[in-house]
This record gives structure tokens, C-alpha cells and sequence, in this order.
């Protein structure tokens, strides 16, 4: 039986970005793209070019390899041409592939908010569409409100939709904008719909203010939509939009979507959903949820006494899919034979060769699981993970030893009455045998502490110049009095072209970025082979 | 119409402690329990009396009052009668009211597990049921492994419904255990339970394994189930069980179930249900998910810049219910897309009344541009916003002025040779025209400058005593040399039971720190009138 193509459209970069708290620069962007391309979503909807200077900057050049690169805007003001409208030319003059145009669908809100009539609206559309279609671009129209729209006058919703889809719309998108639709109207709804645009053309754009995006998507796709929104881990405004870390899964190894549908994601890709997961949670410097449908650290593991001894007998009968086929793997918390399993194959992609029945294998596992304990995320930080590793191993040389640091900042009034905040640290080593005590200022504690670290490292000067600390990410482990610290620092090697993470743990801020930066600088030096 | 009545079973104390990381102790089932009551479920399952000596304890006395005390339970073993299976006797010999046995209903599972035939398992359960109901109780089982079970061997799965339902069972509850069951799937079985077990006489206990709990629920009532299964914020093994504090609003707010059915929650407890969700969260010390269904934070937030007007124009229609009927509130959060309405809007709700035309709003508007252009988030820090605003408004006392503060952060060897770090801070500051100048150590630079600056306050000392930090946040900005960090502080007041967050931003982190912490010092002083 052939499968039908089902159409991912991410909107983690555009409606995501509504979420709380959440705002992208530039740079973000294009690494969450990179993150959508490795997926392999089918659009990457990137932001209302035109709008603020960061998705005007962004859609600058295209951000995408593989998925189409798509930009939001708005049909154009009723009362004047396409031609003549400022913010639907500045989206056809950015470097989006394909268009996906908001339009009102709800009679109610074209009078109040709009302040135009039903006509004139769908001329916004209809000509909105058409200015798309012939810059060469996809288009397609958002149906903001579809479904109250459509209880309070389906006839207008319907004539909204039809509109899109006759003036040349690839896609008619369905949006439950109040996120208070259940599936069963979303079911009935779209089967209406159905009969005046083709499934074939129309999408579904989920809130999850009941709690039923991801259910209400499905629905959708039962009633006949082809093209599915969502965002990474399901953010976005108030509760957040269709999850599509949940939706991939599902489609892919549920009947009876597995059976009828096919998705751009490849098997491969769908393996490799939890880090995918868990790398867009670090970007937006969140805690992931532990307890996520299919990613969370907690979405395979079981506490049960009741169930433990049954599960060890046979695991894959206490699991709804296995826990590999997306990226994720089973804790029972009576077993470690998951774990050394799991580290091996950890080393051998670090390209270090270790026999199963090496002891200091038993030695490292307990470490990391001490460490781990403590609040230490190796996943995250795989310079640190590697660093540890052939520690136990005994391949790392000690190429300095520190002996001390002191950090101090101080704000108060310089010399001409300005209000300053300086700060300045002191770092002694040992090299060679030899003390080496340097002294330096920066923007922060750590900036001071990486300067006075790299002043004097005798002979290992020249390599340590070639690495620089690109990103530092704090986090808070447990609230309160006993709060533990995580720093992870983000490194760059110029020469090489090379990034990579370290992390220091401790209930001081700056003892665990120290940490973190005193691992940066080993890893550099192994790296150079020193 | 009448509506038909449907039953709330809440197993936060006996599933929910299944949560990796959960841990309930007695002083806290209580507290829970009574929670539970306000909220007007008709079911708690308080625990499994026998199986450890906290659940032992609480079904000393019953704990409940309007609802129905309930053990949890397992049937008896194979080979041993209801009156020898130490197990059920324990249960059996407490104070509940009612008891909700656990039974296989998966032949592969009987053979697996249980080591036992088929028809063994039912005839433990029809003796365990005719031994709960001999002995007074509300008899329930619920049929573990159902729609795996089903799936498997439908025959099997319906006669361990039907046995347990003839045996007197009030209640059959179908238990979708693995949580891996789509909404199609269990609306399509239970429909076919339906015909050997009145639907009035069955239950549905649903995971989110695929984010489907609350969906799953909704199916099963609509193929007939009367009876829903949840937890308190859906906590639960792995990815949780299916989430009360979601389903009640949906169930009493939203067609067609608020016109056909009944609970036994009032509309005043419906009101109370976000303090409820929130209480729950700090008993179990865990922050609430700003973004949940109908309770969260920001489940009424809106930060759109293309709808912030409109939705201040009519803001019923951009909600899918009113935010106080489930005692939550609407928000326009501030943001750099924001317009005046908005900040009139957000004044307002602060109970700050400004007059459209007053200039001061001006100068507010453009220092709120110009410092979220910095970095600063005023949507994620509310007590920040409302002291920039107080203070162009002319209402916030100059309490306090800092001269200068010093920190400092060492990492040595201590006089037994251990390595240590340590943190000291010196702050100077001047209240009514006297200089205090206070020294403080603390795990970190932040904690040694809160334990310096509340050191020596004066007369507000009192009031800054009821205050603690909780929780602190960190975000770079930019990466490179440039960054900016901005820093969030949750502060907690131990009298009122408030929380704020204050925030700061700097190219140094002690100093956005040092300004978060000036303002939830401040705002303390605020808030206590003085």
C-alpha cells in the first residue's frame, strides 16, 4: 500500500517565539534551523521579515538546506494594493522560498479587528495570495480563528478558505488560535472542509490550551489534512503550540499513521529526536521536562516495585515503542547493565577502544554516575565526558596544576565620579614544575579568571591563543539554600573551526565556571596533541 | 436534560508516587488529602496499606471527608483464599472505605508475571472482589495491561472485565498501563466493553506516554466510561497519568460535556482550582509549569504585538474561557512590541490608574523600550516592572542608597589542607543619611552579597527578614566578548506566602545580580507599606 506524504511545517522560529519569556537573536535562529534541517521538517517558518530588525536580518539569506525556508506576514491592508503594502513587500523582498500569510477567517474580528468588511477582506486575500504566487513563491494563508470562525458564521470561514485555496494557495491552514477547539469539533470541522478544499491542501495549527494540541492535529490528519504546525517541544504562546517532538513519534511508529503516512523524517532522524530535543532546550537555557512523551529522561524508566522484577524479565511488554528507536534509552533503577552498555558505545564514538572486561570501565560508569548525581549533565558537555574518560584511562598529562584563584569585583566610584564595576583575578599554576602567578581584569569574574589564566602558560602559549570562549550558560539544579550550580562554556578553536562544551558544577557560580574553563583549556591542549 | 453524574478518582497519592523523585510522607498525604477535598473528587487512593509503613500509617484513620477513602490493592495470589493472602487482609484490616484492586487482564502477563493459568487470575479476582464487598467496601479493580491485554487476546481481557463486574465490583476500571493507546483505539474498545460491562460501571486510567491522557480520558467517556481516573497536575511514573487539574474545566466549562454530564466539583471549587494546581506544586516543591492548560502562568498571556490591541478592545474573544472561572487571571505582558493601551492595560492590573494623557507615560514607555532593548524582560520579571513604573510615577521611597559593594571569591587550600572556596561580600549603603557597612560570606558571590546587604538594615530590618531568595536564573545574551547577562531572581515572602521575580542586566554578572537583588529588597519594602 502506498503511503500518503505528510507535511511537517515548524513554527518554532515565528509563533514559538510568542512564548513568555523567549526571545531569539539572530544567531539563535540559524542554529535552530540547523536543528530543524536535521530533523528533516518539511518548512522552516522563520519570522515576519519586516517586522523588528532580528527576522529582518534573519531572512537576509536563505537558513535552510533542506526544508523550505518560509516567511510570516499578513495579507495585505484592505484599501490599498498589494503593490502599495509596506509589510507584505517587505516579506516578498526577503529571502523567503514560501509564503505563509495570516488572514482573518472569523466575520466577528475582520469588523473589530480589521475594521473592514467581509469583502474586503477576502480581496486581501484573494490579491495577497496572488502577489505570492507571482514572486515565484509558495504560498499559503493562515486561517487565524478557523474554528470559532467557523461556529459563529461557517459560511464566511468556508468562503475565506476557498477564497486562499482558488487564488493559488498551496496550503489552507487551519488555525485553533484560542486553542479551545476539542478533537471531536476539530474532526467534524475539517470534514467539512474537506468538501470545498481538498485534504491535500490543508493544514492544522494546534494551541494546547485543553491540552489536545497534539490530539487535536491528529484528528485533523484522520479528517483529512496533509501539512501539520507545530514547534519544537511544543512551545509558544500561553500553552504552547503542537509539540511536534511528540507528533514525529507517533506518526511514525503508531498504526494507523505509521501504515498510511510517510513524513520527510528518516528513521535515522527520528533516533536522534531526543538530543534534537534536548539541544533546542539548551539553547533556550531550559531545563528539559523529564517527564516529555518519548525525550524525557523520565519517559522510559520506571520507579514501580511492583512492575521492576517483570520489567527486567521482559522490558519491551512494560513499553508502549522502544526506547531507541527515538534517541531515548530505558532506566529501571535496580540495573547497570543498560549503562555499561551505553558508555561503551559512548567511547567507541570518542574513538576510544576499551574491552568489555576492563575494570576501570566499572571505575569511570560509577564516576559518572556519582557525578551525574551531583548535578554533572555529561551529554551536554562532551569535551568534559571525553576529558574524564581518558582520565580513568590514564591518557591525560597533567599540563598545569592549579594551586589557588581569587576573584573580586567591585563596584564604586572611579577617579572621575563615575559609577564602575571593575573585576580582577589572580590565578597561580604550576607548569613544569614551575609557578606561574598571573593577574587579570574582565567584563565579569570569569572573563577575568579566563584572562589571568591564559596570560602565562609558558610553553603551551601559542595553543591556548587559538581558543576562545564563545557562550556561557548557567543554570540553577535545585531552588533554595542548597542550590547547585551548572555552568556548561561553549568553546572555539580558530584555527580548527572546532566548538565544543565543558561544564563545572558547584554551589558557587564561579567555582564552576572555573571548573568548566580549566577543562576547556586541557581539552585544547590534548586536542593539539600535546 | 438531566445531566449524568461522572466520577473523579484521583490516584495522586498511590500512582502519583510512583514519580521518580516523589516521595510522599504522611504529613503530606494529609495535607494533599484535604486538598482534594476542597477540589470536590469523589475517589482518593490514598495509598497500598501493608505495602510500606507511610501507607500503613495513613489508612490508620480515614483522611478524607466528602470523598470516598479509598486502599489501594492487589487481588490475592493463586493457590491461597482471600482470607490467607496476607496482602488483602492488610488491606482489608484499614480504614477505607472503598478498595481498588489491581488485576492482570493481559494473558501474557498472567503467564509472565503472575505464573499462573487463566483461569487461576480469575478466580483471584473474582474471590478478592467478593472478599472487599463481603467486608462492607466499595469494591473497584483495575484491569492492568487492558488495552495491550485486549489487543492481544480481546476475549481474555473482557472476561476478566465481566468476572470482576459479576463478582460485585461497583467499578471496572480499564487501565492503559504502558499509556502507548491513541484516543481512536480506546474509543473503539471501550465501545466494545461497553456491551459486556455497563458504561456506568466502568473507569479509564490513562498515561500521557504520547501526550494522548487527558484525550484518551475524554474518548473513553465518550464511548461510555463514568468513571476518570487522574493526578493532581498529572504527576505520574514516566510521563505522567492523566492530569485532573486539565480534564475538570474542560469536563465543566466545554460542550458537550458540561451539558451532559455532572461532578461533584462546585463552580466555586472550579474557581479555586489554579490556587489548588498551585499549592499542589509547592507541597511537592516543584515550580509551577508556567505553561499548563487552563492554570498555568502564562495560560492567559499574551505577548503578540500584531494582537495586543485587539485583545485589549475585546479580550473574551482572543480566550477560549474566562481565565476567573478557573481562578486564573488574563495578561498582557509587556514587551518591546508593546504599544501604550498595553501598559495602561498592565498599570491597571498592578493597580496603578494613569491618565491617558499623563506625560509620565511617555517617559515610562520609552525607558521600558530602551531597557528591553538593553536586555531586560519586564514580562518575566513583574515586581522589576512594577518598581520602574512606581518610580516614574513618583511613588517608591528612596529606602536605601548603595555606595559600593565588594565581592570576593577564593579558591585555596584551608588551614587542614582541604581545598575550599570561598565568597565574601562588603556592601556599604546609607539609610536615612547614616552609612551602614556590612560584611557577609555565602555559598556563592550572590548569596554572600543577600547575606551582606541584609545584615544591617536599620529599621527595615524586620520586614527583609520575611523575605528569601528561591531562585535565581542566568541567560547571556550575546555570545563573545559583548555578552550581557541578565539575571532573574524569585524572591518568597515567608508571612504572605507572595512570590515575584525581580531582574537585572549587566555585562558582569555580580552586578545584574547585585541590581535583581536590590529590587526584591526594595520590593519587599514596597509591598509592607512602607
Amino acid at each position: 500500500m502506498t503511503r500518503e506524504r505528510l507535511y511537517l511545517f515548524d513554527t518554532t522560529l515565528r509563533d514559538g517565539a510568542q512564548t513568555a519569556g523567549i526571545d531569539f537573536s539572530v544567531e539563535e535562529k540559524i542554529v535552530i534551523a540547523e536543528l530543524l534541517d536535521r530533523l528533516g521538517v518539511d518548512y522552516v517558518e522563520g519570522g515576519y521579515p519586516g517586522a523588528n530588525p532580528t527576522d529582518t536580518a534573519f531572512f537576509e539569506a536563505k537558513r535552510t538546506t533542506a526544508a523550505t525556508f518560509t516567511a510570516f506576514g499578513m495579507t495585505k491592508r484592505a484599501g490599498r494594493s498589494a503593490a502599495n503594502d509596506p509589510g507584505l513587500q517587505m516579506v516578498l523582498g526577503s529571502a523567503a522560498e514560501a509564503v505563509c500569510l495570516v488572514a482573518k477567517s472569523w466575520d466577528y474580528h475582520v469588523r473589530v479587528a480589521l475594521g473592514c468588511t467581509n469583502e474586503e477582506n477576502l480581496e486581501s486575500i484573494r490579491d495577497s495570495v496572488e502577489a505570492v504566487v507571482a514572486s515565484g513563491r509558495e504560498a499559503m494563508i493562515d486561517c487565524e480563528h478557523f474554528f470559532d470562525g467557523y461556529k459563529a458564521n461557517p459560511d464566511y470561514a468556508l468562503t475565506c478558505a476557498k477564497t486562499a485555496y482558488e487564488a493559488g494557495a498551496r496550503w489552507v491552514v487551519l488555525c485553533d488560535t484560542n486553542g479551545g477547539t476539542l478533537p471531536s469539533e476539530v474532526m467534524e470541522i475539517v470534514g467539512k472542509v474537506t468538501a470545498h478544499v481538498p485534504g491535500a491542501h490543508l493544514g492544522i495549527h494546534a494551541h494546547d490550551d485543553t491540552g489536545h494540541a497534539v490530539a487535536n492535529s491528529l484528528a485533523a490528519v484522520a479528517a483529512g489534512v496533509r501539512q501539520i504546525q507545530g514547534t519544537l517541544n511544543g512551545i509558544g504562546e500561553r500553552c504552547g503550540n503542537a509539540n511536534l517532538i511528540t507528533l514525529v513519534p507517533t506518526l511514525m511508529l503508531k498504526s494507523p499513521y505509521k501504515d498510511r503516512f510517510e513524513l520527510g523524517v528518516s528513521a535515522e532522524a527520528l533516533a536522534d529526536i531526543t538530543p534534537i530535543s534536548r539541544a533546542f532546550d539548551e539553547i533556550i537555557n531550559r531545563s528539559p521536562d523529564r517527564h516529555a512523551p518519548y525525550v524525557g529522561e523520565n519517559a522510559f524508566a520506571t520507579k514501580a516495585g511492583i512492575h521492576a522484577s517483570a520489567i527486567l524479565k521482559e522490558p519491551e511488554t512494560y513499553e508502549h515503542v522502544p526506547p531507541e528507536t527515538v534517541g531515548n534509552r530505558r532506566r529501571v533503577l535496580v540495573s547497570d547493565q543498560a549503562g555499561k552498555s551505553n558508555l561503551i558505545g559512548e567511547l567507541a564514538r570518542l574513538g576510544i577502544a576499551v574491552d568489555k572486561a576492563d575494570p576501570r570501565l566499572d571505575t569511570l560508569l560509577a564516576d559518572v554516575k556519582e557525578r551525574e548525581a551531583q548535578g554533572y549533565a555529561y551529554e551536554a558537555a562532551d569535551a568534559s565526558f571525553e576529558l574524564l574518560a581518558r582520565r580513568r584511562l590514564g591518557e591525560v598529562p597533567r599540563y598545569f596544576d592549579v594551586h589557588s584563584f581569587r576573584v573580586m569585583v567591585e563596584r564604586r566610584f572611579n577617579a572621575i565620579g563615575e559609577l564602575v564595576t571593575v573585576s580582577e583575578a589572580v590565578v597561580k599554576i604550576d607548569i613544569d614544575g614551575e609557578t606561574h602567578m598571573s593577574v587579570g581584569e574582565g567584563n565579569g569574574p570569569v572573563n577575568a579568571l579566563d584572562t589571568a589564566l591564559r596570560k602565562d602558560l609558558g610553553r603551551f602559549q601559542s595553543v591556548i591563543d587559538e581558543m576562545e570562549l564563545t557562550d556561557f550558560k548557567v543554570r540553577i539544579l535545585n531552588g533554595g539554600t542548597d542550590a547547585v550550580t551548572r555552568v556548561l562554556i561553549e568553546s572555539y578553536n580558530k584555527r580548527t573551526h572546532k566548538r565544543w562544551f565543558t561544564i563545572g558544577v558547584s554551589g558557587n557560580i564561579v567555582d564552576a565556571s572555573f571548573q568548566a574553563l580549566i577543562d576547556s583549556h586541557t581539552y585544547t591542549l590534548l586536542k593539539a596533541g600535546l
